[in-house]
């Protein structure tokens, strides 16, 4: 179905040629500061035509409030979000509707719906994350009031064989957002830069990794069986067009799952527990940041190259503020489940 | 929660300290054919004391069906199945009270749930997993009679340093389990039980990766958006205790994301699709075998080396059989949704 | 929350007073007849300023389709649908917030949601059920394509103390248009629409019962325990703001129940079981029409005279097409979940 | 689906003659009181054989906790327990499987589970009401920690034609079980247990109403569009077996509704509301005590004449613990709800 959440829900909306994208935000408690400003500054980070990196096209991605806020606050009721299609043309369609692109779904999807449509309703399209960065500016609002402690932050940590070092604690978005590629490190930031205008130039495409911490969490956040912070988040990110695999804790876990658990488990000097965890233990936050890498595959690339500049040649620098949005649902929603559970002694 | 699925749904209980484990699967049409055998079976492929390279404790597992099954099918209505835990010693706690146990989740579990239950009720251990297993066999049988040839089979591929190579298609569990290691190269598995045993002695542990592969799915499976086949799956999997993370697609899918999108994407020389997808596009299954690969951290050591022979050295060869269950879940609950979708065109 | 459904899943949002009002369905599957018309009509339905016996305030009420219709056919992705409110006036809000109306709920809403929004939200005005009306119009078109022998009308069987004879099987909806009052009994139906214009006149509201007949369920539609149809229809009434009750069963449900079980059960002279069940049994249809009775109470009426125009005296004309929606949307999940469990003997 | 509620959820399962009956409470936080003995003294009071109105036959209905109870307290995770069926007597069931039973659903259930079982699983069977006394008694543990002002009581108000006045405020439980009936008032009660003597001496069978008051609740429970307290409720006791109707407010609300609304509404003699709402407006508590009327058909009668010692005349007596636990279990979610919304001014 097309939910995400349990307490805090979102649902979204929309196909990527007809009339609009949105989403409805439903368990949002009343009260929290909300405005339009809000979402259309979340909804900016995700736009395409950002840089020379990105696609050509050209959306303006204004989002409209249809209900759920009055006067600068959430009343607690749904909060109804769209965006206008303005790209969208139906001429396209009798070509593509004559073949499969390759590295597309769109026979499954044939298959699956049995429909004339040719892109499957047009949600297989990436534009369909723009409802979930809705969803995620709405979650960050109210997670601010709520656990404001709490600091979700991504970046592109690997595009193609270029791998960014890990940065320092109390990373900032502004420092992420300082550079196209949205990678941290300026060397490494160049490097990747000039790698995907490379492959633009070649109608080629970049895959990669993106990383994302969570600093601040609260201790005993998920629950122990079903719905670990770990699964929900992997869910989460899996649940995002590209992303072909997570792991959860150090930028080398590979290299440590292949050592014995004493050293792997052991201590750190200061007699703090490990870094291995991810700041996930028993399925639950252990106060320390969450962290986990994720896995992007390249864009399957369109055959036609007369339309190579209107791809994405490497999505991960916009991915960056979408696994944002799918961080801050996942805690929104976290929280919540919480409170519901008034644990005493 | 402690339920898994929206219409295939598991619901588990049971501490490891308490009187009995167990699991009530709703949303099992009638008529499948059931057994207590069929369950027991399965639970017997978890059950500790296996082997050498296994834990020492004694648990016969035996299974109870309470309701749900008559006459060799169920009847349509919950299925309830519990099994007594028979080497529950309470005298331990009092011990255990006193302190937390590095690499554990005690510490989070008594901030989070706030009470004196030393071991956080018992869930984190892995004893819970006997609950999916059971609801894995049901989902099976529903599974096998209605998409006879889908089969699920998954082996441990890594242990430490040690990697398996991948078996070609059409493995049986049968050769899997003919190792004690669940590897089924035989080289590789000579070399990880040796390794087990040595961990073992040496009260260390070892961790590595499991490969869940399933052939003959129908084409279509999953959602678009949220509730990918992907999605489902990671949730799946990174739910069970030491998982840390998955990857969806070939062994060596690290290095090929370090390629450009045109060789990534490039054909088989037979003109039919890369083998780069794991069996998945656009979040449903394109008919091609679904496969993922499995990251587990190795245990948490026990500090007493008195209980050392009391603890799996390495758990993923008793984790095969609960991840294959998990996947049967997943499916089951996959099978099901798409008979609740009657698209026409 | 603000979903009604399990498979069959419909979203409502809107504040009375904010921009729009809509709904969001998902479960619906591809290749469903769908157009703006169809949705329009059923709107038209509902719309005030039908008669002189509603409310003289003037929405067009037009719908317009975001998502999940292309060509005339539903997609199998969320169908997205809103209305403008047009008479949404701001300016009265100040007056409201500075006193709680008799007989409304808008000091239980200021306690719960704590907010400044005079109307909480305006989530609790009537104008709420057009959300639902858009929903039961996609449900019925499902419903058609599957099942299409079965059809809903409901009509006002009663106002005040005016009680309508109850109508052969087969009764339509045309027939029951056919009055202002919705009530199908000719001499009724008259007495009714004088009644309401002479409450409307004083100033007054009136209350009463409309039934709902569903003709033509195919057999064992229902869940045995929770979900019951009764559960499920009697969940979807008595979430519809007047309603204060449900009876299962023929019009004069009270009587019989004071008779013993031989005689109530007493089957009727063609030897078929007796008329008693109002369709259910078990918890599921049995074939035969299910018959509900929904019990609405008079309107709070607004203490300020002037605006005595502008309210509906008596809402059970324009509740008709409200609660044939629920009940559309209840089949359409009935129907989707009987497919999801493939019983078999 | 066998599962009842969203956050405090309960999933049933057993069949009356299979092993065991029980329930898997989900939900439920850490720390609250729990014994076997709260849940068995809660069954008790459900048991068949308490007195010489009901049936003579004997179960003992002895509960055992599995899971989530240590020490008096419950662990926060899932609470399972069982009972196990001692009179099922497998031989009964070759003749019943050649005959449907008149006013049962037994034909209804084959066609929908199409299975040999001849009573549908054995779920149709008031037995199953056994699980929601489980779920309830647990739910009233968890209110009376966190609401401790909420009090439930039921009563029988009606049997056949014999009509209880209302009861004072303040009726407690003890003053219902003083009689076998559980109708608190002396007169009728003496008439009405004379009235099942006779019924059950004739084979025959009685319906009547039972009336569930839930005194004390916090104001604002609810939600304001699905999920109103109205809806909740008629779901829980319409899901009752034999239940077809449900009112909210005064016993005398069918007279009510025939006033207009001026009457309806008048506020009280000392300027508080009028005492129609049934404690709800807008779908929420408003603070005043909620009442509901509830309707039940007389039980079908067994054509055998010799089993007419075996079944109960009339089941509201035993109903009585029922409906107190159904609504238990929606106010003890209700209020978990009510959590998990931090509205804020």
């Amino acid at each position: 179905m097309n939910t995400f959440g349990e307490l805090f829900r979102v649902t979204t909306f929309g196909e990527s040629h007809g009339p609009a994208m949105g989403a409805v935000i439903d368990g949002c408690p009343a009260g929290v500061p909300l405005t339009t400003e809000v979402v259309q500054t979340a909804l900016n980070r995700r736009r395409p035509g950002q840089s020379a990196i990105t696609t050509a096209r050209a959306e303006a991605d204004q989002v409209e409030l249809l209900s759920g806020v009055f006067e600068g606050k959430s009343l607690g009721t749904p909060i109804a979000a769209i965006v206008r299609n303005q790209d969208a043309r139906s001429q396209d369609y009798a070509a593509l509707a004559t073949q499969d692109r390759p590295g597309h779904a769109d026979r499954v999807w044939r298959e699956r719906f049995r429909h004339r449509d040719p892109r499957g309703g047009g949600r297989t399209s990436g534009r369909e994350t723009l409802s979930r960065v809705i969803g995620g500016a709405i979650a960050e609002a109210l997670l601010h009031r709520e656990v404001p402690a709490l600091r979700v932050v991504a970046w592109v940590s690997q595009v193609g064989p270029l791998i960014a070092p890990e940065p320092p604690a109390g990373l900032s978005r502004v420092q992420v957002d300082a550079h196209p590629s949205r990678c941290p490190d300026d060397a490494v930031a160049a490097q990747i830069e000039a790698s995907i205008l490379e492959a633009k130039a070649a109608g080629d495409s970049l895959g990669g990794a993106i990383t994302v911490r969570i600093e601040g969490p609260p201790v005993g956040l998920g629950e122990p069986v079903f719905g670990k912070v770990k699964a929900r988040l992997a869910d989460a990110f899996t649940g995002v067009g590209a992303v072909c695999g997570v792991a959860f804790g150090p930028a080398d876990l590979e290299q440590r799952l292949t050592l014995p658990g004493t050293q792997f488990h052991r201590p750190r000097a200061d007699g703090t527990p490990a870094d291995v965890y991810g700041g996930v233990q028993g399925g639950l936050t252990n106060g320390e940041a969450v962290q986990v890498r994720v896995l992007f595959k390249p864009p399957a690339t369109l055959s036609d190259h007369a339309k190579a500049g209107r791809h994405d040649p490497c999505i991960l620098p916009r991915a960056v503020p979408v696994l944002e949005a799918m961080t801050a649902m996942v805690f929104a929603d976290l929280w919540l489940s919480t409170l519901a559970r008034p644990h005493r002694p």
